[in-house]
């Protein structure tokens, strides 16, 4: 394949993005002044370069937001802002699907406790969830976590925060029970304490919802929660 | 105007219809049957003559619902299956705008006290919220409420069941406020008990919600309804 | 089935009412005034007694167009005020599937020639387009139509303005079909004279196209058009 | 800004593409395998050095389709492969306003003649119509037209194959007019011979389209274009 469908073809995969908008992408990037495409790609390579994986939550971030002074320095090993900010509550754990979700509660400021980000979800009818999610990470995460580095003490709650979407409730449903299998065993370190707690986000009315059109669901959910 | 215009325009008041889908409507009906015209105007005639707004929730209701013999019977002053249900909740009593949005509710199967359908919401910026929906005859239904027919008790909660929407959210505050004014006021029959107390659906994440697109006021609530 | 049920099940056949909207226009005539309905009952009424199928182009029309003084006078065997308009071409017929083409049409005041209504398009796969479309009717019509009773003279060109959908086209060659076979026979009144030709609209860009999404079929005809 | 707020900036350029994607396609391609960004970057870098824009029509393309061996090599003043190619009629010249119109209208396999890419429309109340398209370049190009390069005789027509959108329309009228100047003149190389018409391309249904939704002026068209 030439270089111009293969181009096509990487963009085609990025989220959202169908063969005809791809190949817009193309041209449009044909278009432009050299200077800008030499930018734009400058810029890629700068992201991906400074982009690190945490050790602990596993959410992308830029190693300078640490305050480190070489972009290029070796980073594995290092911990996000959210990882190393000990004024968070380091009692609470939440578990999200992607970056995204991360980033939508933390602007939500409603939020201090600490992340874990599985990676995406597990589709109904998965076989191998653990290709899909971090599960392992996560398992070793949890069972760490109230000794590790921080040693702060003991994991309080694990918050599920996943999409309310069928592949969403699937995932809270393994990684939920994957959580209890291992609360329940002798290698969790619960010593003289109490297993944390799993919640899920609370069912409801969406900002903007007519209840003309909501299910059973959700206004079950929303009658169980008034206040 | 001739008759044809005049029925396209009556069609295109029909909730959700616009004049072109007004206009197919009365191509539609000038093609059918004459059997089958003369059909929907005997259900109409039929169904509005059978309709009954309940005298104390206000609701649409079919008079033969209740068992009468002759459906052109005098039916002012009846009250709905649901106002008649001695076994439902007699101390709860929901606020809702619309007949449709009580069906959603009645659906759920989630909700066993009494109801107020309001007629409507009002507009924000609105001038006059009475002529919008029935809060006079609400706050005299709430007055009335614990010691009237029934005589069953005291009224424990009121549960405001708006939409979520601006218009919604704005009648919520309208109605509210106005019910605390003559709760707070001597009116109201709450000799030797309590106020009930006013609460409003919990908010959170609705069936098939994305944390990605969900707004901060969304998330709040999802975190502070957590189970 | 309680009146209820059937007549939201009759609103929902009304073109483009699903079942969620055809209950929401049965709430809408509960909640208006009796005096509202009855008017809607009335004009139904009156619009259907005063519709008549032309007996030659076979669209609906309201007699009282002609200038007939009573309504309810028998109206079998008149003709619409476009059939019965001398000044129009006789010599041109153009074959439509619905009144709603006819008056898109009529409006864009560009076709001066006399109409035949199909009452509808013939799906693909169909076993009996006859059942569909008044096929029979038409081939009579053309048949008689040049020494009918205007006798203007010859039918000189037969339009097929259908819908450029699979299921428009698909009707096109039926009837394309079924009126050459008469042409080509002898039952057909073409007397000395040349036998009608057919023509379809033009095909090109509709107003508001994109070059980039235009199928290359229509950029055929587009090109093949130009001018 | 730093690099991640920069790059997504310059995503949300990209056609079709807004605020909330573009932050997407960052996380997207920190997710990544740095291998794979790294193709990314290196096929940019490629198609976007392989790439020149057509000396004659002004349309983007990869050198290499010409059979250059070094894709590094100075191109500029190349001709594409569909000016280059002396079977294509030389006599007719088709303007469009982007290489994907070129695209669309190459895949129809319906024309046969050379093409100009204008680089753009303009909008309706637009001041500058030369800073949107390459208006002064295509009069240079029809004016040295039929004696230039190709010698290949005279140039017969030009087809107008903008899109029947207003800023399409209005673009359509401001290149009409500014050659329709130069073809007055003296300065247009008609030696001994008629100026070339000026064509657009057809209006009519395009295929899908249903009559019941058609404007009038696409019937008109539809009705003067019928074959």
């Amino acid at each position: 394949m030439d270089s111009l469908r293969r181009l096509e073809e990487i963009f085609a995969h990025f989220p959202g993005i169908g063969p005809r908008q791809a190949r817009r992408f193309v041209h449009y990037l044909q278009g432009r002044p050299t200077t800008q495409v030499a930018e734009l790609v400058r810029l890629i390579n700068e992201v991906k370069a400074d982009t690190t994986e945490c050790s602990r939550c596993h959410r992308y971030f830029i190693a300078n937001e640490l305050g480190l002074n070489e972009p290029g320095a070796k980073k594995s090993g290092t911990t996000c802002s959210i990882c190393a900010n000990t004024e968070r509550d380091q009692g609470t754990l939440m578990i999200v699907a992607r970056d995204s979700d991360l980033e939508s509660i933390e602007k939500s400021g409603a939020y201090k406790g600490l992340y874990f980000v599985l990676g995406g979800t597990v589709p109904i009818l998965d076989k191998e969830p653990e290709k899909k999610i971090r599960l392992k990470s996560l398992l070793e995460h949890i069972n760490k976590f109230s000794v590790a580095e921080n040693n702060t003490g003991t994991l309080k709650e694990i918050i599920l925060s996943l999409n309310t979407t069928p592949d969403g409730e699937h995932t809270t449903d393994i990684v939920k029970d994957a959580i209890k299998k291992i609360l329940a065993g002798d290698d969790i370190n619960t010593v003289n304490s109490e297993s944390p707690k799993m919640t899920i986000l609370g069912r409801g009315l969406s900002t903007g919802a007519e209840l003309e059109y909501a299910d059973s669901e959700t206004i079950k959910n929303a009658l169980g929660n008034r206040r």
